[in-house]
């Protein structure tokens, strides 16, 4: 195994998510389904957002799944970000729940999207994860 | 933002998922905390599995988050992997639940963990990713 190729969240309300993510991360989907789902590119990856309503029903070209309540997806930025993150947060009204320093090192910013769940744009120090620059990312 | 560095799933049984990542998957926790979750490494980033009953309780150090329900990963493998996989998961025991050859290229396996998530090997071309390596990635 390689990487995670697909990270997951969900989002009963898709119009919402896709306008927050749009406005607010800058993330502008490669590929959507109304009522069931919105894909974005990322990295060497992909990131998922589905209505749980849709994807938990038997019948679909692949295995049903569908979570219900805030799941928790963390981006990455580097250190120095994080100051321009914080006012691009505030200036959009998008409340910052919480701002961590870790002991360890590495810092967080936390805050939700309009379905509740749990987002984090840290770094990759958090880890213990010293890179600087992934090739291929971007 | 540079990638995903946190991708979640949910279980409540994390012994159960423990042993089952380790022996199916060969992945093994760099940090853990009894009742609460399991941390892997993975690639540039982190796999992590939370007992969603622990962390929707407010009071930890960073926001609360916890889904219930079967989530969804993918962990991306190589198109000459594919065979091995289905023969590891088969003399495992683990049941595919389904095996897709996509027909814009690309080829999956699909399963399930202890708890229900579904889990996929999937190749990059699923996602018209081509590249076959990325450095930093094993």
């Amino acid at each position: 195994m390689k990487g995670i190729l697909e990270t997951c969240l969900y989002a009963e309300k898709l119009e919402a998510a896709e306008e927050f993510y749009g406005r607010v991360l800058g993330l502008v989907p490669f590929a959507k389904e109304e009522g069931r789902h919105l894909f974005f590119r990322f990295g060497e990856g992909v990131f998922l957002i589905f209505n749980p309503n849709a994807t938990a029903v038997t019948g679909g070209d692949v295995p049903t799944h569908g979570a219900h309540g805030p799941g928790h997806v963390a981006f990455r930025i580097e250190d120095d970000e994080v100051d321009s993150w914080r006012k691009h947060l505030s200036d959009l009204g998008v409340e910052i729940e919480l701002e961590l320093n870790w002991p360890s090192g590495g810092r967080s910013l936390y805050f939700r999207d309009p379905a509740g769940n749990s987002l984090e744009l840290a770094t990759a120090e958090v880890w213990g994860i010293q890179t600087k620059n992934i090739p291929g990312l971007s």
